[in-house]
């Protein structure tokens, strides 16, 4: 259940109890009424919960992702405060040597006025050049990290010298809910084209665990209820 | 996996995706390390996360439980927002018949001051009593609801009528870490004697799941970290 | 600063620290820039936000609220997590002795399915016989509740008697995202029309306050971003 | 009301709702009394609140911090999920050239096993050597973020290059619960030494605007109710 994003990244489903009939039933409770598979009138219910903005129903389950990404598509991750991270600490271990250099073609300039950009492809050259500037800073930067901790430097405070582009790893558990929420952020044109990337493989994962939310709620034009 | 509580309640344990390993290593991503099984140093960790309130290791889990309980619990219970809940509708559906009355045993005097209670049993008639006019009081109330009902009365206003002596029923979703606290607070000695038997019912369906975190909360005066 | 709502309640705001200008700032650190007053500018972008649904700038304040309505409309507005609430303890103090009793033009019947219901008013006769019938339960079950009480049976459990149109009252303190979202959701068509009304007071004492966020989030139609 | 920590942070407090007598009217409905003026009884009471911890009275008020501080120290300052953020933006505006450069005396080492570090100060020459080597991955990094923005490089991507010791600036609006929360986590031994210099800034403020809950929850362990 791994998916690979970026360079040196993954989004993993380490588990999941997740699946459309809880949605129903949960909603069922208003009528103490309770079934044991999905049929039609279930499928129509999940569409008028997510029209009509009912959203607890979505509610009762969970997904637990292991993740991989640079620092600052977790900076991005972190602000969704409905659900629960753990991570990849750098005062407690020594952080990893892994960098994000942006494949050629995802290397790009930005058009436009502050919450209206738009994002166009760069030249050749200035695609190389901006992978190469990025990987001499990461690599300085990571020299330096080691020679302080070799030196004795606490690792809390040498990883001051590390850019944000270095990698990090956490769990991150979460109901369909705010997963929705995240997606409906997170794979959108105005987002970080990198975190939409993982908001992607989550919204694959999540599509295949629950299929009729999902559609409902791509129909609601991926807004979360 | 139901529990009988109170003349005509139940918890029952709907789904769970919960176990002690999700805990370690969901802490053991600190250090880029996880496991497939639990060993000697896992409950080692477990126990000094409880102790150190490193309480996020504690949320990668959910429970959902299915339970009946009489709306004067539900009240108490619905206070607690880090957890997700569907309750029958008195908008939408009829309201139950069943009603909450208490055990004679449970018939019960206040002594000593708001804040430091302590509740002692009454005298055989005294229980009964109560235990006639509660009976009473629903009796004419339900009787009241129906009549409105039938005459075309709006459900969600005739309900107004209806003690808080009634029974409701929910889905509650809700992570080991908030569980705890939920059973730290009513499971508890200052708790009202009917939450906390359903408290009670929860906590043994936890400690089922998740032992050596059960173990650990015991042992740390059952504070929640 | 209080709004009289329904036969015995209110709504009174206690304190705010609330503004539109906070909302401007909150959104302006994302430039590292602040201003001392409101200006045009401010209005646009504040539409902005709510139209891109850029909802965190609105929750740099809060509104602390003092309300007083029936059990029924409080079970309804404590599903409303994200924000505080303490209330009247029923375990700790005797129960008060107002209850609901709607006013003739207030009694309705409903029409339609679950979801979709409309409400209608009724005639004269059963407006009254509506009041006539909860009246009765009201007193009685209030006088079986004092001779319980009387009798020392715990306030707690005597409490069971009394119905969900007794009122109750409590603090709620929230910040405007989270108070649009309730004002979306209950002063609503599809919300009951008791706890509608205590909306519209708080809406009321919202558009008070924050005039600019409140034309923003009617202009947005009422949703809360 | 701004404190300055660190070489170019600080702590301001933009706005507050915050007395310690909502704390004593918040617990007093339950028994649907109010007081316009704190007494000794309140000071007994907030005492009590603590000890026994009843959290929700704590939540009735708001504290609106504006914050500057290192990247790595806002990290772990955004894990306090029960809160609200507004941050400066590295895809919206142009970073700022601050960067953390620990004062020599600041500069340590780590001894002992993780979860029961120590720190200890090191000699003249590595404390001004660590400085030296920040300082140079600073300049490179910046140097190289300014080619890449020149040359028309999208700012959320040439930020990559951007070391965690870079300064950020935000918005924090927080309630005393979670704000005791976040204290007693982070003016601990345990945490970063960066972070707690601000954790104690934020704790002045605190106990400016409510002293008695400040001094009850000293008088608690420091442990947030
Ligand atoms: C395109 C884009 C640009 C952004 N730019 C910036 C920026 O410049 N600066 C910046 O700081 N952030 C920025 N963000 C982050 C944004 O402000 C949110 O922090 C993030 O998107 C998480 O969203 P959320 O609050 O809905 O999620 P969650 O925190 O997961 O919350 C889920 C839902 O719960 C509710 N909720 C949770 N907590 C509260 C609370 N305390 N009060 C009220 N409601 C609550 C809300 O309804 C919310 O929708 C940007 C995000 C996007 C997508
Ligand atoms: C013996 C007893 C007596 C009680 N008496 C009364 C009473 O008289 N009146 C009354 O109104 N209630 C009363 N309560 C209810 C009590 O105030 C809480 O609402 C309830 O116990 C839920 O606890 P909680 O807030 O810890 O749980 P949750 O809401 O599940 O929160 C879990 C944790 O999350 C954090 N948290 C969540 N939301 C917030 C927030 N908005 N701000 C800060 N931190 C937050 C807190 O750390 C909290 O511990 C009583 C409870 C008990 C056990
Ligand atoms: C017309 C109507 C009919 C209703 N009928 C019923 C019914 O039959 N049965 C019933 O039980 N309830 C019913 N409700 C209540 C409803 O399910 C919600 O509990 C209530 O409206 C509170 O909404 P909320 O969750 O958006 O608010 P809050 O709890 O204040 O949450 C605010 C926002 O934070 C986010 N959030 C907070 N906590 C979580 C979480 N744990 N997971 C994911 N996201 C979270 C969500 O984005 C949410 O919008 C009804 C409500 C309405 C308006
Ligand atoms: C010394 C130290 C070392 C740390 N090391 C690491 C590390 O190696 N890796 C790492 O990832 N983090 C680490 N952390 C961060 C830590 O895991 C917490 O994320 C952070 O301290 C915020 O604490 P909180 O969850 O109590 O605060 P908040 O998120 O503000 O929550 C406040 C309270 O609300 C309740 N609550 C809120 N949301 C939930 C929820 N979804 N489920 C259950 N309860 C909830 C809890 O009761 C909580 O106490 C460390 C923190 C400290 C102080």
């Amino acid at each position: 259940d791994a998916i690979r994003v970026l360079d040196h990244g993954f989004v993993r489903l380490d588990d999941a109890m997740a699946d459309d009939l809880s949605v129903a039933n949960a909603a069922r409770v208003s009528f103490a009424r309770r079934k044991e598979e999905m049929d039609d009138a279930d499928r129509g219910l999940i569409g008028f919960l997510m029209r009509e903005r009912h959203g607890t129903p979505f509610e009762h389950n969970a997904f637990r992702f292991h993740v991989r990404c640079p620092i600052f598509v977790a900076r991005e991750w972190f602000r969704h405060r409905i659900s629960s991270f753990n991570e990849f600490s750098m005062r407690y271990a020594k952080a990893s040597d892994d960098f994000y250099v942006p494949a050629p073609e995802d290397v790009r300039t930005q058009v436009g006025k502050p919450g209206a950009y738009t994002f166009e492809p760069v030249d050749a050259e200035l695609a190389e050049r901006t992978r190469a500037e990025l990987r001499a800073v990461y690599d300085a930067a990571y020299a330096a990290y080691e020679r302080l901790v070799e030196a004795g430097v606490a690792r809390e405070l040498a990883r001051a010298a590390l850019p944000v582009g270095a990698y990090t790893e956490f769990f991150w558990t979460v109901n369909a809910r705010a997963l929705m929420n995240f997606i409906s952020l997170r794979n959108a044109e105005a987002a970080q084209r990198e975190i939409r990337l993982y908001a992607t493989a989550c919204e694959a994962l999540f599509a295949r665990h629950m299929p009729v939310t999902h559609a409902a709620f791509v129909a609601n034009e991926r807004r979360a209820p």
